[in-house]
């Protein structure tokens, strides 16, 4: 068991529980560097009425802001489910060092859909390390919780 | 020839001319409802120190900010050079009517890239229609000037 990225994604499930309060689909983020958190983010689609203020672009852009950089080739971003295609993009171009996911998302994620077994395009940057599948169950249960309270 | 898409694409590379004297990549883009501009955009990334500020999401989150909602059904945003697969899926979620594009980008193009002979996988929602290769020239050019005037 990896400790320090099951550290780190309990704080990014404190991010997604924020987006479930606020009414959200709970899928959250943060950015990790040097083992201290330097951006955190949660799904904000309906509160900004912006179908892109998805939990890692608002860490994203909080993290640029924060470094003053474009560029985060030594960050690992901890998300809870699998970036989408549009997420995938933009951690494409932050060069990010380092993704790590909770659940897979085979109906949205970029790598579900892009990197699979017959499909071999790697919608990241070929730097960049991936996990997958720390706390799983705990970032996939919330999301199915907040459907099943919405029924 | 498709005088009202010429139109807008003009005023598209006016915004990437805009860019261009921010010394930044020159990719302008627009998003028209009912023959009107209700947005703008160009590319940020430098500026804003924000590798995701591209002309599309600058001028997505403007026509999401002016409209008060989320989904795009019934816009078009016209933009200079073929959207990125990050833009691609920004436009997916804001199930944007139509797009359309100048030149194609076969290195980044999400469509290029991922929707052509070999690869079957549309990255933009299925009700979104697409045009193509309007002033393509003018704006593969500027484009091509900018990184001349670099070298």
């Amino acid at each position: 068991m990896d400790k320090k990225a099951e550290y780190f994604m309990q704080q990014a499930l404190k991010e997604a529980q924020k987006a479930w309060d606020a009414n959200e689909v709970p899928i959250g983020a943060v950015i990790v560097m040097q083992d201290k958190i330097i951006a955190r983010g949660f799904n904000q689609v309906e509160t900004l009425n912006d179908a892109t203020a998805h939990a890692e672009i608002i860490a994203l852009t909080s993290a640029f802001n924060f470094l003053g950089a474009k560029y985060l080739p030594d960050a690992t971003l901890y998300v809870t489910i699998e970036p989408c295609t549009m997420c995938c993009g933009a951690l494409y171009w932050s060069k990010i060092g380092k993704l790590v996911y909770g659940s897979s998302d085979p109906k949205h994620g970029g790598l579900s859909l892009l990197n699979s077994a017959t499909k071999n395009i790697n919608p990241l940057h070929p730097k960049t390390e991936i996990v997958k599948d720390i706390l799983a169950s705990e970032c996939v249960i919330l999301l199915k919780e907040f459907f099943k309270s919405k029924r």
